[in-house]
């Protein structure tokens, strides 16, 4: 029997146990899930005979250590900052190794001792790091393989909500990290457009979104990710003219946010002064300038250079910045303050769905012609516990896990999934889950 | 004989050596100039017989503790972040510092060590800190002693171009180190209004000047500094309802620099690629949408949404900004790009004059009523040598040495001008050579 180690039993881990424990008896696994909260790790498993709990804490590394020398393969849940500790523990017991997170340079300094300890680190198993690579590159090398030349690529994610939970103005729930939501494009971005290198500072980056659609799903915007540049190295794709990463929000999400960014409400650099004693519009007050006649509501508008009518306007006071209540916290950043906020207005609801998007577009030469394809994928939550960050992220992994133990995936070290041998299974197998991508194609004039 | 070290022959030092110089005779005091630069230091002291030169690389610490050792006072001119080292030596052999330097924290560090050594670590005896603390403590001493309540305090400071050299469009020209006026307020502001708590992102900074004028010399603008609250514990200020501390510049500089900032150009915080092939007009065009039909002045125009006949783009213009000129760095942020322009086209003129301005605004209430004093300084450069800003550093830090071996000053440890026995007298000697405040005063309705 090989068995599995899973640390971790949070929200998006579901779906990767139910997908170890449903081929546990073909396979003859065994899958231990180990977390600091044992009802939740039970919860899991569901009495499931091929399953098993641990109650471990992340400070108790002499359990840790028993626990990932006396299995196969360890899948780390954990945020990433708290992998590399377990990385290591899995090159001493020679031990494979699977995460949904990039690569970070301590995971990368352990190549080598994983090399010649035998074992895989498969990193980069979720959907972004992860479907988006697999995707993209199996679009790439078929194009040229085919001795396509590659002269544009795009690449586009969004983690929003179902159609059907799609029901507030900012079309938008928190489905994931609202950290990084609210201070997402920091520092600005840069790309290439048509051989040109562009540059967008970060009070920019929200008007310079672009529109797009994606089949049967409708109108969406993309505002650029951070560094777009470096997907060149990814995706072996060094002498392309465009090359842009972005993510997918509903239209308009970006003007209404760059509203907040354009107030100061995003800036996580400095704590706000007596913010124990202030409201949510005493905040706001706080980036408009001094008037004791004017309202807030008014020297918003004209701050922001709004119409009496405006969408925008509607969308920041629909989050209640502008109502008297108090914000609650003793210390805070004005990106902790917003951060509070948001988490109450944009929580998914019992009964939310949400939604994963993901779209390539290529532009490529081929036989004299210049084409242009469209890979588009969408994937709907089941329901609160299956939803579809879990489905997209546990399916990657949990198949990850599975090419290493039955052999597919014998390359040794530190791997990420843009090699034909691991992306090709695991995509196949996703569309099996129903996780499968939309090919369109036509000429470009 | 009291023996005087003067570290850094520099700019600003000009005027700083002829004071000390000039006295020499009277006080019995021996000069003595040191700089990697003989030469330098020979223009300095040229020929004076109270006067001596030494050859001083920064990196000889020996012959630097000899020079140190052999004299009474150090002044260090400089740069701000060499002052620890010669302070230290100082502590070690006993001798009085003086800089025009902020308090770091490496030298706050060594108030202990000072106090107990019998000298005296005179700091921010300069203008910009230096003559502003001890303008603003003096008028502020002068109400409290009289029963008044502050209200509200600001204060302004511009190193600009006099009056005679203010011949270009942004009327405005490299006074003093041009990085940090590339860098200004970065990071964002923060100050009091009224009672109430105001912040401004940078992005928006340069959007919120205010008017101002300054009697006999017209018209300015002031974008806020920083952290204006830090100057409530300078200044004993705690219950003041308006603090705010800014810069000044002629009208019209404000609202073209935020096109420079809005544009992204300030921003040091990544290097540019393939900056070595770039001109001038591609560097801006990087922060412009690729559009093959449009020009880069009309994108400029659109993007900062300007008029056809626009002071803003004239300014951006006039810089050079939009030529075909090639950069000619090999490797640059965006803010050194941009500050190599600035320094070709702000460069002062060998006939240029300088001005260094301030202001101060203190609203109170005494016997019942409300009263707004001003207080206002203008210097302007007498010739290229003697600048506004090599006579208001180098009298000010003169001043305080004179004092400090005069035995009018005899504080020991690290000492900032924020003291009656240190302004009162410093202010008292700067009438005498014109640097001297004018005061004016109304009723508040």
């Amino acid at each position: 029997m090989q068995r599995i180690l899973v640390i971790g039993a949070g929200k998006s881990t579901s779906v990767l146990i139910e997908y170890l424990l449903e081929q546990a008896e073909a396979l003859d696994w065994g899958v231990t899930v180990a977390d600091r909260d044992l009802e939740l790790a039970k919860e899991r498993i569901s009495g499931h005979p091929r399953g098993d709990v641990a109650e471990l804490d992340a400070a108790d590394t002499s359990l840790r250590d028993r626990l990932i020398d006396s299995v196969d393969l360890v899948v780390s849940m954990l945020p990433a900052h708290m992998h590399p500790p377990v990385a290591q523990a899995c090159v001493r017991y020679k031990k494979h190794f699977v995460t949904a997170s990039y690569v970070s340079s301590a995971l990368r300094d352990l190549d080598e001792a994983a090399a010649r300890a035998g074992i895989t680190m498969l990193n980069e198993m979720g959907v972004d790091p992860g479907i988006d690579h697999m995707s993209a590159m199996r679009g790439l090398d078929e194009l040229r393989n085919g001795g396509a030349r590659i002269i544009r690529f795009e690449t586009f994610t969004g983690g929003l909500v179902a159609p059907e939970s799609d029901d507030n103005p900012w079309r938008y729930k928190f489905t994931w990290n609202p950290r990084n939501v609210v201070l997402a494009g920091q520092g600005g971005v840069k790309f290439k457009h048509n051989g040109r290198y562009k540059y967008i500072p970060y009070h920019q980056l929200f008007r310079r979104y672009e529109p797009i659609s994606i089949p049967d799903y409708g109108d969406f915007e993309v505002y650029p990710n951070r560094d777009s540049l470096r997907y060149r190295s990814h995706y072996d794709l060094w002498d392309v003219e465009t090359i842009y990463r972005g993510t997918l929000r509903r239209p308009g999400f970006c003007s209404a946010w760059d509203g907040l960014v354009q107030l100061g409400l995003t800036d996580d650099s400095y704590e706000l002064e007596d913010v124990a004693t202030m409201t949510y519009r005493d905040f706001v007050n706080s980036y408009l300038w001094y008037d004791p006649d004017i309202s807030v509501e008014l020297k918003l508008r004209a701050y922001l250079k709004l119409e009496l009518n405006s969408a925008v306007f509607d969308k920041i006071e629909w989050l209640g910045l502008l109502e008297r209540e108090p914000i609650g916290l003793d210390r805070a950043t004005p990106a902790q303050v917003l951060q509070k906020r948001l988490e109450q207005k944009w929580a998914l609801g019992p009964a939310d769905k949400d939604m994963i998007a993901m779209l390539h577009i290529t532009e490529y030469e081929a036989d004299g012609q210049r084409w242009r394809s469209q890979s588009s994928m969408v994937t709907l939550g089941s329901d609160p516990v299956r939803t579809a960050m879990a489905k997209t992220v546990g399916l990657t992994t949990g198949i990850g896990a599975k090419l290493i133990l039955t052999g597919v995936i014998d390359h040794r070290g530190v791997v990420i999934p843009t090699r034909p041998e691991v992306y090709g299974p695991v995509l196949s197998e996703l569309e099996r889950y129903g996780i499968r991508f939309r090919e369109d194609r036509q000429r470009v004039e």
